[in-house]
């Protein structure tokens, strides 16, 4: 059999990221990073407004044939490999990260005229502008469509796309008015790719659609115009030059136009798959199927799962959502997540003890000498709120145990322990309602890192967590999504299940939970929950604050007794 | 008239300070300060008991010899004072601070037999061995003889004398076999400057007895045989060898010997004041009177009032001591406190920030620029338990509000207004049950040099903070009591009134509430009252938890927009 090749490109954050993979067995042929030059870091920030993020759409159009071309040149070093042998091109992106364009599917930012706008540039996810928009559609949709809230656990985000596509509406409505549509960016760098230029003919992902924009088929694809007019009669007017459909994965985007054929030295016309979220094709890569949770531990986590489209699966409460073909075709693709996590970690580590990298690995391994429930200390997970299974953004952090010998390594450690607790509550949110979870694969930077961290996890959720083998799964699900549209005549896949068996793998390296400190988190556990539906609001929790400091230190007792 | 001085000497956890004061105006004449060489810092320790805390009763003797002798030098030095003028001595020292002596009053660790056990050194106030002591003489007095807690708060401490006599007893029988009787520390050093050797003839103080040996002239002196007998017997016959009667600052503890009058170049026969604790003579130094209440602060704070005794006072709930005579004679005295101030913020600055006395001065100054509930941040000053009014010491912190931007200064500044809403709980609670206070004057290092921490004081409390004219006000307060037991016709004076009135004063520097400020801390309060009354399990605590933080945050949106 030929040489088959795929290429995944994950755009990131702050970087554009190219992996070239075999077909045969995933490894990588060459990888390649581009930094985006813009901003800060990439990052385009308004002083004045502290929730803005903002970024230019040509770093996008530079990052693609910048860190394409430079992992297939890795890969023709290494040898073995030439820029023929590539049958298909995947792509990955954050989201909703909306791009407001004109009638040839042109980036408006790119027009010297709204250079200057920052409204008229890609709304990244993490802008925050939006949120009494955000607050607006929720309350609307709970009152006169409450169908819409279901699938996305009942609140509407400031980081999706109508808050974002309504507040530019108030804020600057001359580039609501000059946009033809907006564009998410996993679907624009495909119909990039493709030379799609009438946004009416991008072809749109269910995964940014069904996640972000309040899309399903059970509804006949958008909100409906009447709904959208309560918001503002100009939305309504949008949603005709938006899209009636988004698609799974089991087609591609397009193919490669003769222009980017001749930029990058592919061959023209192969195909390119749809575009995904980063979490999304990062799982596909990690190696998610039903029964098997992938977590994306990094500043914040991702938690996705898939179950089966053979019934429709039922809504979970605070769940953020459940789409149909979102994370792979013939699958409900389930997504959850933290809102900070190793964030939360760098906040004490960076912000109150003002160390750097250094202090981590001291703090790690000063809380590893500390057992479970042996500081005395209990904490939420809340400094940047709670995304699930409380979908509530204003919600703050709580330290609870301190005394006056409380030292950095034991919050430290309690801090990792608070987040393990509500990675736990997710996994039991799921089973709750159905959805199997029989195997934990854990990827990011975290999960490759630190230890501790995977370990307090094991014994927290009480389950082995296995690593990806990949450190780069986001661009390797991209990758497998190529070699699927492919398909197996051209030296792909014919399925996701097959690209996976072949192209993705665990670590050797897994935590297993130790039954003592398990035993210790089950207590410490029940304590969380009762913090955590309390000042949670959780209807009906039960509590019983008023011991709970004393239940606190008798759990240190018995584990300093246990340590002996 | 003839020149008259007098001489207070304040025995503190780590030194002896003495202090040599004209009569007529308070102006200090010298003074001087002896650190104690023993153990660390004065203390002698035990690597496998945390909470022992023990002093070498020589210590005592050395540093009143040389930290007197020095302070009267200086004295000479300055001009204007010859030792001859001294017309009175008095002490104040840590407590409860019990030694274990022989029969001929001497303590028993100076004799060779028994240097080498710890048992038999000074119990120094905070060594906390008698835990469970404790525990079990509330526990006991709450069955059998409700009427010992009610002038205590309603729990024995772990600091007080019969807790650490009944530990003694049973970690070190022959220690306590071998002691004739237990003298405090306050009433040692006076007989020991009366050369009074039997251990029966010392003139015990009703500050250390009552305060801290639940005596009362209401039921006969100190605890009855029978409850002594249901903890030990052997505490029963103990209460043979103590006293029947203690007596207030209103007679002499004593003559000076004469041998202590040739050691420090003094006239023999000159009256020794009764001994008290620091925190009492502290408040006489710093003006008590009906209606002010002294906050002593420091590391941990001691709040004093005094309350006519015409009539007898109500037990207030919650506060730890209400002792006839023990402050002032003629007055109930009324004790109140906070088991962790200035540590919590040493402990955040020094064990979690790991800076030292520039980190706190630079801390200081940006949770100064931080205004009231902007932080959106809400402590409880709970890390070393609290005292007053839950007299719960295994209660812990807690610290809510946070976010990923939260700062370094923000939590300080959080934890100064933990601690002003511990102190406003305790005037309200003195309100409350009729002790009038509309005067607040604060000593103690913090309040000399904290100006953040004494407006905040000011603003939560709602008061002006004055802050007392000497930064020595327990030393003060001892030449205070020397001067009224010498009596006006000796050059002293009539009465503890008429003496502060001449030696005390105020500085001119107070710290007046700020009417904004005020209003967002009275939110503050209610928020953290709620907190404090859920998790200190106050019987009947109305609170609305789930909204808690929700309400934290429109404190927070409210304080910014205020500051525009």
């Amino acid at each position: 059999m030929a040489r088959a090749f795929a290429i995944g490109v994950d755009f990131g954050t702050n970087s554009a990221r190219a992996l070239v993979v075999d077909c045969r067995d995933g490894a990588e042929a060459g990888t390649a990073v581009f930094d985006y030059p813009s901003g800060d870091h990439g990052i385009l920030l308004d002083p004045r407004e502290p929730h803005l993020a903002r970024q230019d759409p040509a770093d996008y159009v530079l990052g693609l044939e910048k860190s394409v071309d430079a992992a297939l040149a890795a890969a023709e070093k290494k040898g073995g490999f030439s820029r023929g042998d590539v049958i298909g091109i995947g792509v990955d992106t954050t989201g909703s990260t909306p791009i407001p364009v004109d009638a040839r599917g042109k980036p408006l930012a790119l027009d010297p005229r709204w250079k200057g706008n920052l409204a008229a540039h890609a709304w990244l996810w993490k802008d925050h502008t939006g949120a009494s928009e955000a607050a607006a559609i929720t309350a609307t949709a709970a009152k006169h469509a409450p169908q819409y809230l279901a699938p996305i656990g009942g609140t509407y985000s400031s980081e999706w796309l109508w808050s974002k596509v309504w507040h530019c509406l108030k804020v600057a409505p001359e580039v609501f008015d000059a946009a033809a549509s907006w564009v998410e960016l996993a679907d624009f760098v495909p119909a990039l790719l493709a030379g799609i230029s009438d946004p009416k003919k991008i072809l749109r992902g269910v995964c940014p659609a069904g996640h972000k924009a309040m899309y399903s088929e059970a509804w006949g694809g958008l909100p409906s115009k009447e709904f959208l007019s309560r918001l503002d009669p100009k939305l309504a007017a949008l949603r005709d030059r938006m899209y009636d459909k988004a698609y799974a994965a089991d087609r591609p985007a397009g193919r490669l136009s003769r222009e980017w054929a001749q930029r990058l030295g592919l061959n023209e016309g192969i195909p390119i798959a749809m575009g995904s979220f980063d979490a999304h094709y990062g799982a596909v890569g990690a190696g998610v199927k039903s029964g098997t949770l992938v977590k994306i531990i990094g500043t914040s986590t991702c938690d996705c799962a898939v179950a089966k489209a053979s019934g429709k699966i039922q809504d979970v409460p605070g769940i953020c959502g459940i789409v149909d073909g979102s994370i792979m075709p013939g699958y409900y693709g389930i997504e959850a997540g933290q809102s900070a996590v190793g964030d939360i970690l760098r906040w004490w580590v960076e912000d109150i003890c003002q160390g750097e990298g250094a202090l981590h690995a001291k703090l790690s391994q000063e809380a590893a000498a500390i057992g479970p429930g042996e500081s005395g200390l209990l904490a939420l997970d809340w400094n940047n709120g709670n995304r699930t299974i409380l979908v509530d953004p204003r919600l703050t952090g709580l330290l609870l145990g301190q005394t006056l010998h409380t030292t950095r390594a034991e919050v430290y450690r309690a801090l990792i322990e608070a987040t393990a607790f509500g990675a736990r509550a997710i996994v039991e949110r799921m089973r709750d309602y159905g959805v199997p979870i029989e195997r934990v694969v854990c990827c990011g930077g975290i999960a490759e890192k630190n230890d501790l961290f995977m370990q307090i996890y094991a014994d927290v959720i009480g389950h082995p967590m296995l690593i990806a083998g990949s450190p780069q799964t986001p661009a390797l699900g991209s990758a497998v999504a190529a070699a699927v549209t492919a398909g197996a005549a051209a030296g792909g896949y014919r399925s996701f299940e097959d690209a996976q068996a072949k192209m993705t793998s665990l670590k050797e390296k897994r935590f297993t939970p130790r039954p003592q400190a398990v035993r210790v988190y089950d207590e410490l556990y029940a304590l969380y929950r009762e913090l955590h539906d309390t000042f949670g609001a959780v209807p009906g929790a039960r509590a019983d604050l008023p011991s709970l400091m004393k239940r606190l230190l008798a759990v240190r007792e018995r584990a300093s007794v246990a340590r002996g």
